[in-house]
């Protein structure tokens, strides 16, 4: 809770459920990453906040950004940033994207596979185009699975015929997982990265670039290492593997930048026990999996919650206002709260301002979309 | 697919993904259940489909409605249904909306929990009212959780107090798990709720009401028995436990009114594997598990697909557009693709008539939600 945010629902008492985010926090969080990695280039991940004020704070901040889609695109060049600010970085994207893309004058462009890399070719001549590598992503809370990026092996064949077909083999992008939680897991990706730089190198071609992903994490429930020592271990892994001769390093926060930086208030709608002889409290919100807590998804990212009330606290399972038998926030992972809670209670979910706003279902059970103030 | 959607698609050619529904498909399934069922009153879960053209058919048709929240309620009324044809099913409700909807003319309410039943009496004084009950789902492919229903012996107690309270005790309401394949299901919560009936008896209320919920298939990947089966099994559970004095029948579908409605045409943007010594392709379509198929969570939902293309196949592992790596639609549940299936191919994904559009994220990684269209 900032003052801000505390001063904002004190005064304006928004409908809930809301979000509410202090852009100074993104700001702070901005500057920090700055610092600790001054060599990076920050791309932000518009898909963890799109919100055009995060954007337009971000614009001027200097950052450059990461998109996923033509709107995406649309939004950051409508917010004054100019093309060469903007990496198209989702590696499945529509022909007719691409072009348009090209036509704006954004200039990289991922890819790992051979059948976007034509497309490449074909509507974007010339593009700066780099990789992303496969990785195995252990101690993410959000893990990447194997949906994107391609082996080494593949990799370097890919980026030799990047340059035959006319574009710029630039890099290689790869992405540890979401809310990475070991420091090591930079290491490993490091290390994969500087071979593949080398056996590019002896068939002629010199990339210029790593891009080291997101998966920096924001706090949840967990306690997570400072920014800075995550800073150590990507540089530390840099100067292992590369030595001095450090390519171009960008990184691609999303959570990190914008998580900390708002909190839902939520209102309780239901308490209930489904017979006598159990314990668990069944509490009930006003927003759910649906509802822009998607990320709740098989109890994945566990938010800090704040409910009010003194006196001993008792574990209930967390669940939302939908008709649907789905929409259960925490129920494994029991959380704990005040025996005094009652219906009507506020109750304020903790760094929600990654991954909450855009997730939000168009009108299931006919709710509305969350609704979000920045402040 | 119907002659009215393949004429649609041939002749407008809408930008994909989107979803077309054949609304005589709705009109037919609602005749036949009415004919299966004769005895039963059907209340349509609205969150299936909230679309007006869907709601408008009904109203027309003669059905009532089982809704979920305010904005429900008032898509039906918009549609021209009187008060008396709604049923406030959600048993999660803000006390405004209860006042609201009681202002409304509504005048059924569901309910699990003695919270819920105090709000009730405060602000729907002399509503009828029915509890509840807590299953146990076996079978059902979307499974029910322990979200709602309070277990018997509360929901006997609750009913005797709603009548203390003012309210009128109308019935007992169960559901047997979503997209249910075992007929057996019925009967064993037919037979609770007969019992509830006697115990309530016995206390000098006589229930009037047996709400069965939902639970009636669509047809998807694996073949389910044809409506008039459960209708069968559902008619033999009643006068098994009822015997020839049945209480007021009422049915709440939604997934075998609108599912088999719908077709989404979608469009291949990327096909491409991971590594040379792998089999496995990846498709990627335009269309997720945030642009509309939700339901492929946990690959619970099994579509049946149609791709253009002669030859042998070959296993896939199907995901969506975006940039989260949560959004593949089945990997471990591994469907078969034409080998000649190529990049720009449309696909067709059936029986999504029901739990898509509403589904939609409102704009995650900027992708518009599903767009449908009714014909």
């Amino acid at each position: 809770m900032t003052a801000k945010i505390t001063q904002f629902l004190a005064e304006q008492r928004p409908e809930t459920p809301c979000l509410v985010v202090d852009l100074d926090i993104i700001a702070d969080n901005y500057d920090a990453l700055r610092r600790f990695l001054p060599v990076a280039q920050v791309f932000y991940a518009v898909k963890a906040n799109p919100a055009k004020e995060v954007i337009s704070l971000l614009v001027g901040l200097g950052s450059c950004f990461d998109t996923a889609s033509r709107p995406e695109i649309e939004q950051v060049l409508a917010a004054g940033a100019s093309p060469d600010r903007i990496s198209f970085g989702n590696t499945i994207k529509k022909q007719k994207d691409i072009a348009w893309a090209y036509e704006q004058g954004v200039r990289l462009f991922a890819f790992d596979s051979e059948a976007e890399l034509q497309k490449l070719a074909q509507s974007a001549p010339g593009a700066k185009v780099f990789c992303r590598l496969l990785m195995t992503c252990e101690g993410a809370e959000w893990p990447l699975s194997r949906k994107f990026g391609c082996d080494a092996e593949m990799a370097r064949d890919l980026l030799i015929k990047a340059r035959d077909l006319g574009l710029e083999p630039y890099g290689i992008s790869f992405h540890v997982g979401s809310q990475q939680t070991r420091l090591d897991q930079w290491d490993i990706a490091v290390g994969k990265t500087a071979m593949l730089f080398t056996a590019l190198n002896e068939a002629g071609i010199e990339l210029k670039m790593i891009n080291l992903g997101g998966g920096l994490p924001a706090r949840y429930r967990d306690d997570v290492a400072p920014v800075d020592d995550y800073a150590s271990a990507i540089m530390n892994a840099m100067t292992k593997h590369f030595g001095n001769d450090l390519p171009l390093m960008i990184v691609e926060p999303g959570r990190s930048l914008v998580g900390d930086s708002g909190i839902i208030e939520a209102e309780v709608v239901l308490i209930s026990r489904k017979s006598y002889d159990e314990d668990v409290r069944w509490v009930y919100l006003d927003i759910g999996k649906f509802g822009g807590l998607a990320e709740t998804m098989d109890e994945s990212i566990k938010y800090r919650l704040q409910a009010p009330g003194e006196g001993p606290s008792g574990p209930v399972v967390l669940a939302g206002p939908t008709c649907d038998s789905a929409d259960i926030l925490y129920e494994k992972y029991q959380y704990q709260m005040p025996l005094s809670l009652k219906v009507g209670d506020k109750v304020r979910i903790l760094a929600t301002g990654a991954y909450t706003t855009s997730y939000s279902a168009v009108n299931f059970n006919g709710f509305e979309p969350l609704k979000a103030y920045y402040v």
